[in-house]
Order: C-alpha cells, then sequence, then structure tokens
C-alpha cells in the first residue's frame, strides 16, 4: 500500500512553521508498513489543490492531508476533495448538534454561521472525532483509494490519528518497528569504527546513526511481518550493539540521561546537590524536570560571581585568588561544599566559561572543570567544550549527569 | 517568479528527521519576494526523482532541491537532474583539486573514489561552495529556468543558501518584510477584541497572531516595491499595535524576554538574586543564557526540600509548617532573603507545585507564588498555571520575569 501526504496552509509555503505533520504521519505509516512514495505542501488555493488531489490519487492508495479543515472561506480542502470525487456536501446532524453545545455552553458567544460548514461532510464519508478542536477528520473511500482529512493543529491531528486513524488503516502484513539506542562518550568517529560492520552490513534490522549534540543515535529498523518478529529482530541486533558499546548506551528511545539518572539515585537510595557556575541552573533545571526529584535532588546553587562562592559555598577567597574561580581545585570545592551544606551523598560542582566573552589564550572559551564528590572519593574532569554558549552549558551538564551515571552504575552494591 | 522546493530522503519520507529545509528555504525566497505554490519530498529513487523534477520544471521558474549530493551510490540528484535536462556530468577541476587536499590532510584517509563524484557538474553549471562539507551547491540554468541544487545538511545548505545563492537570485521588484511584535501578559480573547479588527481588515502589512506557551506572537507582513517601504508599512502598523497594546508587548522579532530584562538591568546597573522552588533552576538558566548575565545574576539558590529552605535560606520551620512551603509568606521571605544573601538590588522567590504529584484540593498542581523583592516595596502574586511539569516550570519562569520587567520599566528614574 502506497501512501501520500497533502500539506495545506499558506504559513508553510511562507516558511512560517515547519511541516511537523508530515513527519508525524510519516513514522506513524512505516510503523504499520505503509510505504509513503511522496509528501507535499500546497496552499489554500483551491486550483492547485485539486491538483494535488489529482496527482495524489494517481500515484498513491491511501491520501491523507492536514489543514484546510477550518470555519473560513480560506478552508477548502473538504470542499475541493468533493469535487474531485464528484460527491456533494451533507450536513453531518450528530456533528452540527455537538457544535451547537459546545459554543451554548457559559462564557461562548453564539455559534457563528461559519462554524456550521465544519459539519458538511461529502456523501457517504465517515466523520472521525475531534476531542480538541471544532474540525472533524473525514475519511471517504472511493474507486479503491481512500481518502483521509485531518485538521491541521498538531494537538488535534495527532491524537485523533493515534486514537481513531491508526486502527482503521488497512494491515499490510509488514511493519516495521524501530529502537534508538543513545550513545555517549564516545568520540564520532571511534564510534562509528565500533559498528560500522554493522551499519553497513546488517539489512534488517537496519542500523542509521544519527549525531546529536551530546550523544548519538543508533536507530535500529526491522521490518517483519508481525509485532513479535519485529521485536526479536531489535531485541538480537541490540545486544549485538550493546557487546560493542557497553555502558557508553545511557537510554533507549525516549528515555533522557537525567531519567536514567534519577532511577539509578532511586533505586540506590542516594542523594545529590549540585554548585553551579557556568552551566547557571541548567544543570539544577534538568534534574527538577523529572517528577519526583525532590526526593533525591536536596539543592542547587548558582553560584557565578566570586562573592556568592565565597559567602554562600565557602570557597576560600585565596583559593579564588591563587587557582582563579575556574580551575580544578575550585570545582573540587564547590563539588564537595555542595554536598556538606546539602548533606546528600553526592555533590557536583561544575565551574567553566561559557562564553561568548571571559576566555583567555590560557583559559579558552569552552573550558569546563566538573567535579562529583562522593562518599569514597572525589574525582574531576577538565573539558574543552565548543559551540555557542547555550551549546557550552548543555554539553557541560549532560558530561556531569554522565559522571554520575557511570559512578551509580560501577557502584558495587 | 515561482519557486518549488525538492526535499529529496528517505528519513524525510520515513519521518525521521522533519524538513527543516524546506521551511528554511521558503521564508529566504519570500523574504526576495519569490513565490513557493509547492514543496514536495520525495525518495532517493531515480523514476520518481525524475518524475519532481519535470513536474516542478512544469509549474515553476526557479526549482531548488536539498539532498542526494553526497558521495554515495544512493546519492542521484544531479545525475538525475542532468538526465532531465540533457546535459553531459563533467568533472570540475578545482572541487576536485579541493577535495583531495582536504582528504591529504593529516589525520584522514585516502579520499575514497566516490568522492570523486562530488565534483561532478552538469555541463554549464556553476559550482557554489560548501564551506561546511564535500558536496558542492550546483546552480544550472536552461530554457529560461533556473535549478539549484544543495546539500542536505542545514547547517551546510544554511549558509551556502544565504551567503552564495541569495545574491544570485533574480530581483523580483518586490519583497516581503517581516516584524513580529511579542506580546504576554493579556488572555488570549482580550487580546484578540484589542486588535481583531486590525488582523481583519488590514491587507498589507497584514497582521497574523500565533498563539504560543506565554506569549502571543503578532506577525506583521509587508510587500512593497523597495526594502524602505517595507520598513515604512511595518513601522506604521507596530506603532497602531503599540498604541493598543503598551507594555504587553515585551519584544520584537528574536528578541527574547530575558534579553529584555538583561537589558533593563544592564542600562540601570542594578542586580538580582534568585530562589526557586518548583521551577527547580529553570529562571536562573534562563537568566544565565544571555551573555554578560554575570554582571547582573548574582545568585540562585534551588532549595527544593525544606530542609534546604531552612538551611540555606533562612526561612523559618516555623513559617514553613504555619503556612506550607508553598505559599505567598513563603514566596516573600525566599525573595527577601535571597535578595539580603545575595546583596542584590532585586530578589525573586517562587514556589509551588509543578506535579504531576503533590497537589492537594487547596493547593493543586499548578498552583505558584511569585515574589518580587525591591528596594521599595514587595510584590506577590498568585498563578494557577497548567500543563505538564516542563510547561508549569516554564510558564513560573516566564510569569517572574515578567514581574522583574514591568518593575523595571515602570520604574521612574
Amino acid at each position: 500500500m502506497r501512501a501520500e501526504i497533502i500539506a495545506t496552509g499558506t504559513e508553510l509555503l511562507l516558511g512560517q512553521i515547519v511541516n511537523t505533520n508530515a513527519r508525524f504521519l510519516a513514522e506513524k505509516l512505516a510503523e504499520k508498513g505503509i510505504d509513503v512514495y511522496w509528501q507535499t505542501v500546497v496552499g489554500d488555493n483551491p486550483k492547485r489543490l485539486e491538483e494535488a488531489f489529482r496527482l495524489a490519487l494517481s500515484r498513491a492508495d491511501l491520501v491523507l492531508t492536514s489543514g484546510g479543515l477550518g470555519p473560513t472561506m480560506d478552508d477548502l480542502t473538504k470542499e475541493t476533495l468533493a469535487k474531485v470525487l464528484g460527491l456533494p456536501l451533507e450536513p453531518h446532524p450528530g456533528w452540527q448538534e455537538y457544535l451547537e453545545q459546545l459554543f451554548s455552553r457559559p462564557g461562548f458567544k453564539k455559534m457563528p454561521a461559519n462554524n456550521r460548514k465544519q459539519a458538511m461532510l461529502p456523501r457517504g464519508a465517515k466523520l472521525i472525532t475531534n476531542e480538541n478542536g471544532t474540525a472533524p477528520g473525514v475519511w471517504v473511500e472511493k474507486d479503491g483509494k481512500i481518502v483521509v482529512l485531518m485538521p491541521g493543529p498538531p494537538h488535534e491531528l495527532e491524537p485523533m490519528f493515534i486514537k481513531h486513524l491508526m486502527p482503521m488503516l488497512p494491515e499490510t502484513g509488514s511493519l516495521i518497528m524501530s529502537r534508538v539506542l543513545k550513545v555517549t562518550g564516545l568520540g564520532e568517529s571511534l564510534m562509528e569504527e565500533l559498528v560500522a560492520d554493522l551499519v553497513r552490513t546488517q539489512t534488517n534490522p537496519t542500523i542509521a546513526p544519527l549525531a546529536k549534540q551530546n550523544e548519538t543515535h543508533l536507530r535500529i529498523s526491522a521490518k517483519a511481518a508481525s509485532r513479535e518478529e519485529c521485536l526479536r529482530l531489535l531485541a538480537a541486533t541490540e545486544e549485538k550493539l550493546l557487546a560493542r558499546l557497553g555502558e557508553n548506551v545511557f537510554a533507549r528511545d525516549d528515555e533522557t540521561m537525567e531519567e536514567m539518572v534519577a532511577k539509578l539515585l532511586v533505586a540506590k537510595k542516594l542523594t545529590l546537590a549540585a554548585a553551579e557556575s557556568c552551566t547557571g541552573g541548567l544543570l539544577a533545571h534538568t534534574l527538577t524536570n523529572v517528577p519526583g526529584s525532590s526526593a533525591y535532588f536536596l539543592l542547587g546553587l548558582v553560584t557565578y560571581s566570586n562573592a556568592a562562592k565565597e559567602r554562600l559555598l565557602y570557597i576560600p577567597a585565596s583559593l579564588l585568588a591563587k587557582e582563579g574561580a575556574v580551575s580544578e581545585a575550585v570545582a573540587k570545592a564547590m563539588a564537595q561544599n555542595a554536598r556538606k551544606l546539602a548533606e546528600s551523598t553526592l555533590g557536583v560542582g561544575i565551574t567553566g566559561i561559557a562564553g561568548p566573552d571571559g576566555g583567555t589564550p590560557e583559559k579558552p572559551v569552552g573550558l569546563v572543570y566538573i567535579a562529583l564528590a562522593t562518599p569514597e572519593d572525589m574525582q574531576v574532569k577538565r573539558f574543552n567544550f565548543f559551540g555557542k554558549r547555550e551549546n557550552i552549558k548543555e554539553r557541560a551538564v549532560h558530561a556531569a549527569l554522565n559522571m554520575i551515571r557511570l559512578y551509580l552504575i560501577r557502584q558495587t552494591g
């Protein structure tokens, strides 16, 4: 089965928004084993929209559109499809009533006459409920082709597609499932060397590397007749990759580094405090993005100035003067004192130069020291990150979290 | 002049990546007054790629592609275009030499034979330099049509387009310029009421509202024959909108709330400290994203636990017990004590329930108190934010920054 995705809307053609609907639909169709050969973007123009429908129907079995189902005159996806298929538009009494009720709630004005347009369907079409908006989806079958119309806002389209449309799509007898392994701590070229032969030679599952700022994602995609067979193929390849990459694989799929750290801290009943300079609170923010983080994240200090480092963190002025605020010794003192102040198991200290100003030949922008104080010892690492201010902050936080993660997984008992 | 954008690549058709190149190119073409009527995505398939080229050449004067210029067998954009236009591919000696030099640097392996493909051009084509990769761009003119081929990675395509291709594009005698006004602190419906008539009736410039999480963007787009005329139109409409929206307009174009706060603090030589509970460091992180923030952001404290609030921020245990950590009184004490500890002009205190757990009927998830301690007085506001944990954190930080901004702009002298 071949599908084509048509997204409509002037905002897309003017480059004001990015076409996330096409990506979302393409991914979900791939999971169902449905091939997408074409994606098209066209404006809210009746002639070109008609041309897009005719072309798509000539080369695909399933045509999916997003956008153009609103109440205004500019919204004409449904009207154009009705014309192309030669079907009259008829009111759908259920949706009309639903809309009227919606607009009769306290605080709402009377339903504008325009909205009635949203309850019109091509004859014989199925209405697809929209729990998040006034425009229902439309499912039409004609001459062996299926056309599905969906509203443009992603928060309407995505739940509608997953909840109502996915189950209606024909089974193709083959489906594609993917799994992503997230790898960190290896240079890109070393990482490539470790897995290049698998990436090159494996065809099912395929392995596709994607370099991100702090991590490389290895996407494993398996094609098979059943979910079980897909899962079996994925697991076998995952095992091969884990054997080569070991503890550098820090998470799978949607899991994040901070979630993995959180899980380990919770499981081991350990606590953490952080003193940040150049990352300016990003480590604390990242840690506290995980629900329940109050159980292990006791304290964060953002001591940007030397005065704050002295007064709040008790870093001796003499040490700051002798070593400089960006130094191994200060990173260690920050980690140790954060740990003591919070009475936590672990303490992290981060000091560095996030730029764009403040660098010197000896201490360039991107130089960051990260220290981890543990009950057993003190670790400290020196990094030279590149990139813009935000990138340096993000890389430093990622590196700090990875130091914590490695400490926790290497801990015996 | 009409343009069509063709993006190639299996990752796009499988929904693994989003088509940011099309958005970028569409936006830049709109600025040049070039209309984009179609965007197409097609896989690395010679037959369909050929079909895409023929179709685009039949309906556009300018065809731009991204992707398929790599060294592998799968990369066939150039080969397909040469076939469609009936032009032979010929080696470009300069680029071939450049590639050979590139691969002869220390640490590089010998240039793979494949890469030679990247130095081939259709006869008569112009080579467009790529400063960020091995695939050059291609500019071909034939039968009154222009075809431009660009590499797929955005960090190669974007600088190539801006630096080399934008100046080569024909002048259209009309261009579109946009300006965005960012508005906050007004409910969406109130905001709509204030500007609805302008949005509805103005045609040049047009005004398009776009609701974001914490703010509404009003995009003003003017079309005119010259840059000067566009700027005049934009300024006139901006003035009308400012007259209605006043201090609720907090920034223009790419300016952020935190940059505006930073500018005001720097101009007035004032300093700031923050004590955060539910926002977990996001306020500090946001403030320190602005280069030079060390001049005014003296201290951030992330006191997630009551113990940290008592020990580090000197919030009396009795107050925490009586009012609860999420209360107006505690927000005020946090703001005041952060200010005193840091010896800063202003102090911010944020306490609330970010969820998803921890809510009660009296203090539901999303309840946030924000206090601002100033030399003159103490302000405190109570908010009920909705959304997920991250949304609540972001909304609270935005509200806190806006309180600071309003204090600073209302300050006389």
